[in-house]
């Protein structure tokens, strides 16, 4: 059996709606397929913290990655959104067009083991500085027996970010790896990364220096020219082909068929 | 095997970390009892519509009930109170103590199937009125194979009360029916519903009226001296004797074994 893992961006422009009518069809037209999502929601997290005036801070790693400081309140705050909502609106969507989706974060039944981070490096204003109290992790293990499960079911998974720790805790973690880590545990065909632009560019924002083929022999320098959100996808990338998984595709979220169009050859695809 | 049906209140002073630690000492204690958690959410869903600028509307019924009228920006902000922080808080608060919970809502995998109102009847200033806009349901079917498979894989399902209607659309639900509709589905030996009283009082709210056993004939007549939120839990025992469901608990959520005394005789016992 087919496994394709799609990941979908939390960020605006990306078409939740164009994606699941996607879905939709790729369940009608080729049913062997098994299909797993995995979605973020930074942009929605951001915005409830802002309405409930604790907007979210980002910090920059030593290494150039940036990511969200989660204190216990930013980790409630990303419940509500990010588990709450996206992942509820996005299952909402899926059983509105037939589709028997099942949400679920990676707390829920252990889905997403991980290791609390605790205290991160971060730089500010040049200087390096370890903050503490942090609510995020990296992901060590995933119940791919959960999803085999509920596959064999014929339901449609449908993944918030999210971790348990060693201890129980809920951690937030980086969507795009998590939806690599699922693809290598489900030993997928294709890990598809959907994202608001049309795949990885060589020169970016420059979407006319689309790299349509990679070989994942070429990943490393990639992180040279990825910029922003787009080296974690590289990263994911690089996770996922090392985990097994047989290609990984970067493509556009924010066109009329976004799923079917990568499927078809579209975006970066990196083998 | 047996199965018990535990609906936690949402409402203030019911103790979710007593409750906790009396469900990992019963999986310790009794591994052959399988459990089901159902829970509220209310109190935590006004609070979050209020700090949003959106406080809750409730209404009441000609027949004397009251709920919360629920449109679309109100389902957004139950989403992610209920489903997203007080479902996600409490999966945690199980994970720590090392039991393998997992969140689910009705919404999820069909679980909870419900009739829509769409418009409901109330009563304001006297006058009878119909509100349409809402998206509240009835619950008319369990998706129990998804529970038990949950259940025979050793997870501990927590549930949400939210339901999919027949056009795939999330509906908040009430929790008392909807842990009835499960127990009833499960064929359960046991539902217990926790609140904020010692059990069902003859004479509301005084404490030393609470009726400890209660056959289920006479269950019609306890709707005239159930007060509040406590007709929805007599209406629940109903459904859920009329279901099957062995014998009905009422007790307190508010001591410090919650759980364990209820199984020991304690609060109302309906049957």
């Amino acid at each position: 059996m087919s496994t394709v893992v799609i990941k979908l961006g939390g960020t605006e422009g990306v078409q939740f709606d164009a994606i699941a009518q996607d879905v939709a069809h790729l369940r009608q037209t080729r049913p062997e397929l098994r299909l797993v999502l995995v979605h973020g929601g930074s942009a929605e997290a951001n915005a409830l913290g802002e309405a409930l005036g604790y907007p979210p801070r980002f910090v920059t790693s030593p290494s150039g990655f940036t990511s969200r400081y989660t204190d216990r309140r930013t980790l409630e705050i990303f419940l509500m959104a990010v588990r709450g909502k996206v992942n509820g609106l996005l299952v909402e969507q899926l059983q509105r067009l037939g589709l028997n989706a099942l949400g679920l974060s990676g707390l829920d039944g252990r889905l997403l083991q991980a290791k609390r981070k605790g205290s991160i490096r971060i730089v500010e204003n040049g200087k390096r500085k370890i903050l503490r109290g942090d609510y995020t992790g990296k992901i060590q293990a995933v119940n791919a027996d959960l999803l085999h499960t509920l596959l064999a079911q014929g339901y449609l998974p449908v993944v918030a970010p999210l971790a348990v720790s060693e201890q129980g805790e809920a951690l937030n973690v980086d969507a795009d790896r998590a939806a690599a880590m699922i693809a290598a545990a489900l030993d997928a065909e294709t890990l598809l990364l959907l994202t608001a632009a049309p795949g990885l560019l060589e020169r970016f924002p420059d979407e006319s220096s689309l790299i349509p083929r990679l070989p994942r022999a070429r990943l490393e320098q990639a992180m040279d020219y990825a910029q922003g959100r787009m080296k974690k996808k590289v990263l994911a990338a690089q996770e996922a082909l090392a985990g097994g998984v047989g290609r990984v595709i970067i493509a556009d979220g924010r066109v009329a068929h976004p799923v079917l169009d990568a499927l078809d050859g579209g975006g970066t695809v990196i083998m």
